[in-house]
């Protein structure tokens, strides 16, 4: 009787095995249609930036939302639901940090989020982000202010009403920094933004106070294909690998995933100013380092992407800042940069190069911004967001809050609206909200990964100073890089760095990059 | 009471007229999401084709079967029936050839035709074509027919199982031909390549008699920029537009649609021989300006792509090969031609050019083959094919039967199987059937169509005389482009150009051209 009994079961528990192990091949299945669609959706997108005729924008704003429309309809699948449920024991099963674990629970949040949004509302909000989007390229050029008034008034709205969705909240903001920065809240980001606002400002004080950094070196005549090819020598140095990605030019520099082994970048050339593509390639190589290096075994679900939008940043603003404007990365690279440009970096040392590409300079343009006051452009953005959520400020009012507050932070108003408040697409690509804060929260999360990876294994300082990035590469990729979307951008943090989020390391880089470099006492 | 009926009649006729345009608007949506999606499809596939990272193949597949397989589904979406269903009085009040009675006719045969494949068949087939692709494209060039073998036999089963959805048939090639051209049958076509080969037997013997055309002109080292450069110019001459297109280096020459506004074409560049370029831009610009001529508004329906195969192809060699290698067009452009390569055809006058283009020579290879023996290649093709599919001949003695024709058509036995029974990619990317007969067709009417736009309107002859082309791309666009699919190819070539499809017109113009080149007598 024993002996059948344990049979009986055994078939039972063979048949729940089976059973599991089918749905979860269907989660999978359904999951990676969804990834399909969203890769195609991705092509769409890297092709309307890179070589679309322009005739061709009509029909693919269309083709764009028809795709976005399937992959909501396929993400609130009922039956998608139903498998969730299913496999709950399933996973508890597991080791939470396994990966159909991870598999399961991050499906079910994405699952969660996404029935909360109706269908009419995604594909309203995608057609009306088009026509946002192609307006404002018009409209910011003619510094036209005017037409977009109510594109944005409507973009506000939008923001508002994908937030009603996820009532309650603390703050109308939460649910649209959540969706980018999962875990975040506005008041965690208003004390972390507080806290590094109180130490940047004198900082920002003290350097301007100082001699102003020549940087004339930098604007000469540098032709575009000699950029190119640099830039794409030092990204291949720093790792990015080139049978599994692409360099193509565009009017907004961007990195995009087509699949694991298809992680594109794209780069714009300004053949007055080398800085320009040089650094926007590194920046965006260093978005391709993280995508390139999620484990492939997470390729086609959900985990196959960044943790977070901060946590994405972090990685282009490591390999852009902490790496591509160190003076040990010129140490090495600048003899070759000066055999390319003879002309017009002969005679100037590596060391003038180096305070060049790191001047501090209070500017109008957050995209043009140096590290030190970057942030500073980051905050009123959020600050004015918020306040336009909340209500406290009208669209009508936005050009003057926006000149008060560039006085206020930078000392500076711009002298129209197309360096004003026009100059982010951010506002005029649809719903607004959430979509600044991850710049800063990069920055923050850049030193302090940096910190961590030097702590951990000293050998990294070393290969850095014979201009080598194998060793900081392979510590990225087993400590963020590998894991995908597995773990919480907070708990990948703790993981990584073995504590919180923390502005230590950061304001430590800073202060210590830009005291010698101005020669400030006392910061 | 007579004024109360007419009433209530009157507001009958306004629910059935609401009635009718609510589901003409819902067919519309539908066929337009369908439309998108074939878009999408259509841009992964001309990625891969150009820019696409080597890394990128394995996902690109799945994501093009993914896309493929909801195609299918909205293909076959039983609403869709019943929508059809619903119109097809409202079609049958409408004059035949409106827009609208049109599309419901079209999108009527799309969907009895695409309900008799079931899904499981086109999954299986999409993904077994991009295996096989890949296989073929590392077989033939490594002349390797033996791997090829299993993959062939696949295609030949698979070709017939398609097939086996169609019948009762009168052949078993008919619905893959069908499938491609429209209202063609294998009785039809055997029967007009017989006709054909009657006339271009002794043709091709009479021209093989006489002493070969130097050539030499052509082949030297051609700087590729300056080439693309040229291809570009005179592919804008003839009318294509490039704010609604663009021009690509690729393996394999195509053009793809990805919208009205959208149209782009594809060349390969040699460096050694300046007609490679040259003549594949042409003839993808001729293919290019039909898709560019389709009346705007069957934009997004089924309506708004070429008629079939056969005609689409008759523009891609009437610009090619009518125009193109018209000694009037080199008398214009040759020129400029020459301005370019000035040491390579300084000294080489426009008529040696015009011969060397014109060269009739005993080949190998399809794609490289002349106007006077292209149509042998493409009969023995639908020849062998119709064997396999008939079962007369086995894959494995392919390579043999290949090589027996070659030797009875053109004299010629292929030194191996990559220029022999490996060189196309017909055979080895899916189904097998109904792939090769449109470029003889093509052929046949790219010179019905030239003829009768010559006679219906003089002022053609001398607009080419000075170089211009605007009056054929007007006649072609208001005879052939305009009409997308709206009506079949036979219905189309009767409207164009007063008749049934005839060889007539093709080998009065292959008699003249050749008759002059070769100073034949008596042909």
């Amino acid at each position: 009787m024993g002996a059948r009994k344990s049979r009986a079961e055994a078939g039972r528990s063979l048949r729940h095995r089976q059973s599991v192990e089918t749905q979860l091949a269907e989660l999978k299945h359904r999951l990676l249609e969804i990834g399909d669609l969203n890769a195609a959706g991705a092509l769409l997108g890297w092709d309307h930036a890179t070589y679309m005729p322009k005739c061709g924008a009509g029909a693919r704003a269309r083709q764009s939302a028809t795709l976005s429309k399937l992959v909501h309809e396929k993400s609130v699948d009922p039956q998608l639901g139903k498998l969730l449920d299913a496999l709950e024991p399933h996973a508890g099963r597991l080791p939470q940090d396994s990966d159909d674990a991870s598999l399961i629970r991050v499906a079910r949040r994405d699952f969660e989020k996404a029935i909360k949004v109706p269908a009419e509302y995604v594909a309203r909000a995608s057609a009306f982000g088009s026509t946002s989007y192609d307006a404002w390229t018009r409209a910011r050029p003619a510094n036209d202010f005017a037409t977009m008034r109510p594109f944005l008034e409507m973009g506000v709205d939008l923001g508002r009403e994908y937030a009603g969705f996820f009532a309650p909240y603390a703050n109308i903001a939460d649910p649209l920094i959540d969706g980018a920065d999962e875990g975040m809240t506005t008041a965690a980001i208003c004390s972390l933004f507080a806290a590094l606002r109180e130490a940047l400002v004198p900082l920002v004080r003290a350097i301007a106070e100082q001699p102003p950094i020549d940087d004339g070196c930098l604007h000469g005549t540098f032709n575009e294909p000699a950029q190119l090819d640099f830039g794409l020598f030092v990204a291949k140095r720093i790792g990015y690998d080139l049978e599994r990605g692409r360099l193509d030019k565009t009017h907004h520099p961007f990195c995009t995933t087509l699949s694991a082994g298809d992680v594109r970048i794209t780069t714009r050339v300004d053949e007055r100013d080398i800085g320009q593509s040089l650094f926007s390639i590194l920046h965006e190589a260093g978005h391709a380092l993280y995508e390139q290096g999620i484990s492939s075994i997470l390729e086609g679900t959900p985990l196959g992407s960044g943790a977070s939008a901060g946590v994405h940043e972090s990685q282009s603003r490591l390999w852009e800042n902490m790496v591509g404007r160190d003076l040990a990365f010129w140490h090495h690279f600048y003899p070759a940069l000066q055999r390319i440009f003879p002309d017009q970096l002969g005679g100037v040392t590596v060391e003038s190069f180096y305070r060049a590409i790191n001047k501090v300079e209070q500017s109008l343009i957050r995209t043009d911004a140096d590290e030190v006051t970057y942030n500073l452009h980051i905050m009123m953005r959020f600050d004015l967001e918020l306040d336009l959520l909340e209500g406290r400020l009208r669209v009508k009012d936005l050009p003057e809050a926006w000149r008060e507050r560039m006085q206020a932070d930078l000392g500076l108003v711009p002298p129209d609206d197309r360096d004003g408040c026009l100059q982010d697409v951010h506002w005029y690509g649809g719903a607004i909200g959430g979509g600044f804060q991850g710049y800063t929260i990069g920055n923050i999360l850049s030193a302090q990964f940096f910190d961590a990876a030097l702590k951990a294994d000293p050998e990294i300082s070393h290969e850095i100073a014979a201009g080598e990035y194998r060793r900081l590469h392979q510590w990225l990729r087993t400590h963020v890089y590998q894991y995908g979307r597995k773990f919480k951008p907070n708990e990948l943090v703790e993981r990584a760095t073995g504590g919180e989020m923390s502005i230590g390391p950061y304001l430590s880089y800073l202060r210590n990059k830009y005291g010698e470099l101005y020669r400030l006492q006392n910061i």
